[in-house]
């Protein structure tokens, strides 16, 4: 290790750095231990409390742990950004700590459309629309809250598929549903607020919570929403600032919310005065009769802010979405997504609009349900097989993945590393979980990104690693019903 | 005021919000007083503490001020959401009051470009070819830090405009500038910390660090750069996480900074280790030979956080633009910008990218350059006359605003006002200042959004508010060479 006394880095800045960097090009592996404090102060000849000092900004930055009496340990290692590429849904394979894609792996991890499916002529049309109609105008500041007769659309969308009520001055218009978390995040978050999350949830929207340090309450999803009792339970102890929900086919479980529960939820929120953030990215890809409705459809009191998504039912690079605002938070909203970026895209926002004007929504919708349906299907059909092994599904009958308990004696993260090594990505359970100490038998195959033919391979891939699994562990292994 | 003491919204939130409607209403105008403690405590009965803990969260919020021993008053308003159209120059006009533009005022107010000098067929050519060249590709996510190709391309452009080196790997693409600060505040600012800006200053770089509870130390700005006195003072006594500054055409004193402030800067930063964060909007727009360079140019030891913004000398409505990033925090960087919108609109970046690659850029500048000197002169021009009221006019030869100080006997609120009366708009300084109860004498007139025949009607109008105050005042009145 090269310590420059000389310089103007502090002694235990240029530990951490030395540290740091072996552990980020991989010399230090996961569970290696780091030297002593004392042995490592008299080798390179500093203070002890250099040392201490080091290890402890090294924690910090979470590239190691100490065990009391033992000694300072490499963690698992963050986000590695050398990833071929990198999406809402991959984002949570990287948390969970990561083989990179190769361009031949099949990927059951990403929930985001391929691009054979976007509308690119209509939508090209509309660009193309919009700069001959508005010229230079199209590259102007919008209104911070967003292009006034994009929000006018906006509103009539929400009547028309969801009969859903919201005056334009109610919509904020955002960069995606990520930007509607961070603003809802500095909006309502101050350090030590307690904010209650389904139990599995969705990474990035913790990431945000996070960044102001509220305190995360997890709530055990049901298979028709969320466990009321421990809710109920919860309220009473923690007086959460808001609560946030994917009513349909939610991310991970893929379940959807009865309407029992929905009106349950929604009276809570009214009678205890928190907020519900309805995060919507598929409400729309029902594949049966049951075409399912947002919380916000329900709610009369203005206590549920809906972000509505279009990176997994539209295009995700477009990066244009939408909040409703309850009247109470509009003028803070509006400052803060001032503060976050000004405003989205004018541009994109036009187009959007002229977009959903000219009428092409509908089609493209039917058009993207028949493609998921025959993949779900599929997905659905190939699993079927992986029963016999004590594998367990759940067909939500909508969304883009497929929620899939294993037998106990499998690990997840196992598995998931097999695969891998196998070239086919999957999501192991644990990086859902607010305590990821548990629940190590779930996994997330989701079909936004493969191809029939990749579902096939991929399936009969996953299979063969549990079967070798389940032969190894033959005969104290009990298939449970 | 009504008060529902069965309410499960806690009673101090309560007379907390009823102050801040009243204000937000306008019923309680800026510089009433708040009714004591006590007296209102015993008027709606309650506890003298829930009053005090009102008063403090009215004072978080920034609707009101307390003052040693005599009392708590209403402050000046934050932004009024009801104006007709917001850009980012006009959010801090909003921020000083406000009276909103009709259609025909003539807006001395804003920084931004107008349609005309946009390339509207250069970028519109581009939009097309990446439309035919990568099909629905340009709709996926990007990488998050930024599609690669167009992250060569800026390097190349760093490299080409202000022979600037900086590697692809430390570029990050965002969402215009204010998300730059966003997410280095994010990145840099916990509750309490200490950080430094020029005063006066950017109000929206105010907003985005108040966001996490900074504290702001402003160091006054001189003609040359800041006053590196008061600097060295400040600097032992607070120990800045960052130093926030414009190095050329500074917002608003539209000052530039020397190269030996520069040099002095620099230094300081190393011995002292903070970052700088520099925010280049004007640097391009130079009208003399003196071109201009950022700091980053002389940025060896990676000190320099470059934020570079294209709004002003662009388009304002594309969104895109990008900061570098220190290697030491470029992980966080990424996690922060994958928290804040994922990624920004890759649409958008492989357009400006390839607009870029054809070498349309430099064409451009020397367009837009041609308008605005045109405009600049007149500006000057006509400003001139006003001198023989004892008006102060500074010429930095560049930018697009000219920072005019009034004989102290003229309050830049009152004429701002004035003129407002007579569909002129213009920036009182306050607006600008860290403390705003001095520096009421001055005005920012900026020339982004005028014609040629604006400039000099609204300059004759201006000059007719201060002739009339002049005159009025005759007799008192002693104009300062």
């Amino acid at each position: 290790m090269v310590i420059d006394k000389k310089s103007n880095t502090p002694l235990y800045i240029q530990v951490y750095e030395n540290f740091r960097d072996k552990i980020e090009k991989k010399e230090l592996k996961e569970g290696e231990k780091l030297p002593s404090i004392r042995s490592l102060a008299k080798k390179i000849d500093v203070n002890n409390i250099t040392i201490v000092n080091a290890y402890k900004l090294l924690e910090q930055e979470g590239y190691v742990y100490s065990v009391k009496g033992s000694g300072t340990y490499v963690r698992k290692s963050n986000y590695d950004i050398d990833m071929p590429f990198v999406d809402g849904g991959d984002i949570e394979l990287m948390a969970g700590g990561v083989i990179p894609l190769s361009k031949d792996s099949i990927n059951f991890a990403s929930v985001s459309p391929t691009p054979e499916i976007f509308p690119i002529e209509e939508f090209k049309q509309a660009l193309m629309e919009v700069l001959d109609r508005d010229k230079g105008n199209a590259f102007l500041y919008p209104e911070i809250n967003g292009y006034k007769p994009f929000r006018e659309s906006i509103s009539h969308f929400l009547q028309e598929n969801y009969n859903m009520d919201v005056a334009i001055d109610q919509i904020q218009v955002i960069s995606g549903g990520q930007q509607g978390l961070d603003i809802i995040t500095k909006a309502l978050i101050s350090q030590g607020d307690c904010i209650f999350v389904e139990n599995p949830t969705y990474s990035g929207a913790i990431a945000a919570f996070q960044s102001r340090g509220a305190k995360i309450i997890g709530i055990p999803m049901l298979k028709d929403g969320l466990d009321l009792e421990i809710l109920h339970k919860h309220i009473k102890r923690y007086r959460p600032k808001f609560l946030y929900m994917m009513t349909n086919y939610q991310n991970p479980t893929t379940y959807s919310y009865s309407p029992e529960v929905k009106e349950e939820v929604i009276k809570l929120s009214r009678r205890h005065d928190f907020y519900i953030i309805e995060d919507d990215f598929l409400t729309d890809l029902n594949y049966d009769e049951n075409k399912k409705e947002p919380l916000k459809s329900m709610d009369h009191m203005d206590q549920v802010i809906y972000i509505k998504s279009f990176s997994k039912i539209f295009m995700p690079g477009v990066r244009i979405g939408f909040m409703t605002v309850p009247k109470k938070l509009f003028k803070d909203i509006i400052k803060i997504k001032h503060t976050t970026d000004i405003s989205s895209s004018g541009f994109l926002q036009r187009a959007f609009d002229l977009y959903l004007r000219k009428g092409y929504w509908k089609e493209h919708i039917e058009n993207i349900k028949k493609v998921y349906t025959k993949k779900y299907n599929t997905m659905v059909r190939e699993l079927e097989r992986l029963k016999r092994y004590g594998v367990k599904l759940y067909k939500p009958n909508g969304g883009l993945s497929l929620w899939i308990k294993l037998p106990k004696d499998i690990d997840s993260i196992e598995l998931y590393n097999e695969c891998g090594e196998n070239d086919v990505v999957i999501v192991p359970g644990k990086v859902f979980f607010i305590d990821d100490s548990i629940y190590s038998n779930y996994i997330r195959l989701s079909f936004g990104a493969v191809s029939e033919e990749e579902i096939k391979k991929g399936i009969e891939i996953i299979e063969n690693c549990i079967r070798k699994r389940y032969k190894e562990e033959d005969n104290r292994f009990i298939p449970f019903v």
